[in-house]
């Protein structure tokens, strides 16, 4: 089933063209993450694929801003859990703070993100959750493309709903 | 009905302290649209509502990024309507564009904002929809707190689910 839905995610997702990927590289081949989770339909499976994957006692659902925020959303309906947005940095006004939504001391949280290559971005919402009191209970990637390994390595339970890893 | 869920949308956003506003201006009240946002019963009932607006023939939702991306997963996940997110600034690399998910020429979209003041936003997501080749049928508010005169100014039909506007 899992598998399904990976030829599912990579059919929705994989764009064929001239693109200049973020790193300045030229590819025939893009990612658009926004594709699979755009589509309502592929979003509810994916959504209960990772409710599927968060452990007993999680209290609260975070992910990094962006793309993310759509899979929060779709898996805090499915679960009933109260949902935490991480900023990349901190508001400069207002609640002055780099977690928007219903942090509280003391949650036990399930940090989704969509695809994780480096695990730099979910590692640095990791931390800014731990620095609220709040406990990272399990790190969940709809796509693990390489982000997993270095977020195990930083003593993280790491659980993935498929695993895409680049060819070299 | 709707006075309730704005009770409840008031009662869940509604913070009170000593905040500096985005104006520079302090304020003893701050309303933070993430924390109705980020609780799923009540998403669930504003996804509900915001739902109940579209008028027929609606092919696609769409929203300015940031929270609104939360709603937008929720009506899309209700309404079964592929998603659109509208970026501040055109993407420099892949897709080159600013516009994420399903968009498409002769999309007939529905555009949705949590909360409008000034309706610059929104309108600046209309504005870029349209340069794609889609047409804005409705534009759909949560919370109108004086968004919504512009924009039908402008020419937009506009609905809300609730109208909170600002005390002077």
């Amino acid at each position: 089933m899992m598998d399904e839905l990976a030829r599912r995610l990579v059919e929705a997702s994989e764009l064929h063209g001239d693109f200049v990927l973020s790193s300045g590289k030229r590819s025939s081949v893009y990612f658009d993450k926004f594709r699979f989770l755009a589509d309502p339909a592929l979003l509810r499976d994916v959504a209960a694929a990772v409710r599927g994957l968060l452990p007993e006692g999680v209290t609260h659902l975070a992910s990094p801003e962006g793309a993310a925020t759509l899979l929060l959303s779709a898996v805090a309906l499915e679960a009933g859990l109260p949902m935490v947005m991480v900023r990349k940095e901190r508001k400069e006004y207002g609640t002055r703070s780099q977690e928007e939504g219903l942090m509280a001391e003391g949650a036990r949280v399930a940090l989704l993100e969509d695809v994780s290559t480096t695990g730099h971005q979910v590692a640095a919402a990791a931390k800014a959750l731990e620095g609220e009191g709040g406990t990272i209970e399990v790190i969940v990637l709809v796509i693990d493309r390489g982000g997993a390994d270095p977020l195990q390595a930083a003593g993280y339970r790491v659980e993935s709903v498929v695993s895409l890893r680049p060819k070299d």
